[in-house]
């Protein structure tokens, strides 16, 4: 029996940046669908997610990173308007100067209470939770489960 | 841009029966590849992740379940022998009588201390973390990143 079809799944890092003042994190500014988003991607067959999302951290910031802890799995069917995406979403340590691999694209250091309110695909909800477990180390508790 | 093939998404639940003795976990006995493995199956495209484990474990065990927590996500390329899953594995909770709904599956009830050693895929490894989790209450810090 050939494996069904599911959703794409990608990673997306909320890197911190330990040698910064307040521990700021990185953001990525992106045209389409147009927002500031976090660091991510798909994840290829044949890799782990959390190779996945270092690979990933790598080749969009220029960084090494350590994965901390997995923040939660975010699988609303609407959440990409571009078709059905489940995002792992890791917290990431890393230090250094971050640099876009790509020249058009747009890297900037956020402290967590001055993020930016223009944020792509459901990243508001990704970082509400994150302020939530940055402050009382606790993860949200699960959604959508009807 | 096409979306790029990533590996199958599928969920796993560990089902805790909260009415008997000991607070029980479910099995069930798998031909192919043999073993005993815990209920679960692949994610629809259109449904959340929480929709999937809640739907594949009333279609196997016939109990509606009330998930707790996300135990972890289980992505090494080499643990299912029929190609690249990755799985995000749930604890839950029910209660009532469990009742295989495939008349040919064998649904057992176990309790943590004397699981059987014939487990399926890797889940020999989510139930150890599973087991830690539950003496611990504690999540197993993340692997694979290298």
């Amino acid at each position: 029996m050939p494996a069904p079809e599911t959703p794409k799944l990608t990673v997306d890092i909320i890197i911190e940046l330990t040698d910064q003042p307040g521990r700021p994190i990185l953001l990525i500014e992106r045209k389409n669908p147009y927002g500031w988003a976090l660091p991510g991607g798909f994840v290829d067959v044949g890799e782990s997610l959390e190779q996945a999302a270092v690979r990933e951290a790598a080749e969009e910031i220029s960084l090494p990173v350590t994965l901390i802890v997995l923040l939660g799995c975010y699988s609303s069917p609407d959440r990409d308007p571009r078709g059905h995406t489940v995002s792992a979403v890791y917290i990431a340590e890393a230090n250094g100067e971050p640099c876009a691999a790509d020249d058009a694209a747009n890297v900037q250091i956020f402290l967590p209470e001055t993020l930016p309110g223009m944020l792509a695909f459901d990243h508001a909800l990704i970082l509400t939770d994150y302020l939530n477990y940055r402050q009382n180390n606790k993860l949200t508790p699960l959604r959508n489960q009807d």
